[in-house]
């Protein structure tokens, strides 16, 4: 039955979850208890229907003329997105972005260990990032293994790309996020996704060659 | 009139627009010359209904059995999202984010030019990155002034950023992209975005905890 209605959560609630997430721990830092779902719509930059709408996917409906408790409701989502478990990632390519993304500690906020740092480059293997050694992208499958990776995280130039996402495959990992500006395939039954660090700099052009504000969260107050 | 029209392009659309921008760049360089809305909603994640709805904002309805023109609405959304001209950004805090984003290809390939690099870090000063030469942040008026900069990207440490932020608004900087890990607040008539480089890992941790496999652009074929 618990199955029956998370499967239906759809694809665009589930990329919502991390905005509202983020929001909530901004809220929860603050100390305020309660949330109203106007309130968390302004903060996540969404419309307040699609905040309740959203949430009555996970069970959640708030209390009238109270809103949500704030606590429960991060738990709620960090539940539904599966951030309550440990969710060990590698990090392969350990150039200024792969140290980068290996210090980033918004990853570690939300229960991603970076496990091991690889590179091919044998002048960088033992090189100590973030309290790691970097290690030969030869022990892939070992440290897959070892550590039970869940996520890799590609971060090489864009024409090694591929060959790792191959790598990551042929090791058994079935989630990749790919940073490098390559457009990969992957097998039936692995989940891939992009980032483009470029994104939100064309939605802040939009508005400033219009002469209009971008539309952003509030600040918690 | 024609500003009567743009002005109502929905937010949400606005921020599918950079989607289709990155699906129509690799489908012309596949030598595409034409798209469905079908194809088109498949290789951006969206679906076909939304795809036109979206392009029909921008004027652009495509032709019945064709579909639209892959250069011409190349040239539509990138004029949309104000990509024909020329966008030059600073970036300050040159550690290893500033490196990468320095580098990041993905933000010439779209307009956005880097014409300066600072930090507040002396040592860094005078390092030449990316073919730039670091300036000391001491000098952002006079970096503005000279290149008429029009996006800041603050890649500092978390604690550093909201006074970065300060001086980017009191240099006469209306756009803000944020990668620092803090909430930062900016008084009214300056846009701020924030990118949080996790959202994207608790997207593939959603499928994963579910045995799914995400949902994905398809390759261009």
């Amino acid at each position: 039955m618990r199955d029956e209605i998370r499967r239906r959560i759809p694809e665009a609630t589930v990329a919502r979850l991390p905005l509202y997430l983020r929001s909530l721990i901004e809220v929860a830092e603050a100390k305020v208890p309660t949330i109203s779902s106007e309130r968390l719509a302004e903060l996540a930059g969404v419309n307040a229907a699609k905040v309740r709408k959203d949430l009555s996917y996970l069970g959640s409906y708030g209390t009238r003329g109270v809103g949500y408790e704030v606590e429960y409701l991060l738990y709620e989502i960090s539940r539904e997105l599966g951030l309550t478990q440990d969710w060990p990632v590698v990090i392969i390519g350990i150039g200024n972005l792969g140290h980068a993304l290996a210090n980033y500690r918004g990853f570690t906020a939300r229960g991603f260990r970076v496990a091991a740092l690889l590179d091919a480059d044998p002048s960088k293997v033992g090189e100590p990032v973030a309290g790691l050694a970097v290690r030969p992208l030869d022990e892939l499958p070992e440290v897959v293994a070892e550590h039970q990776v869940a996520i890799g995280i590609i971060a090489t130039p864009a024409p090694a790309a591929q060959e790792v996402a191959d790598r990551l495959v042929a090791a058994g990992v079935k989630s990749i996020l790919n940073f490098a500006p390559a457009v990969l395939s992957v097998p039936d039954g692995v989940s891939l996704r992009k980032v483009d660090l470029s994104i939100e700099l064309q939605i802040l052009t939009f508005y400033q060659q219009r002469g209009d504000e971008a539309p952003e969260p509030a600040p918690v107050g």
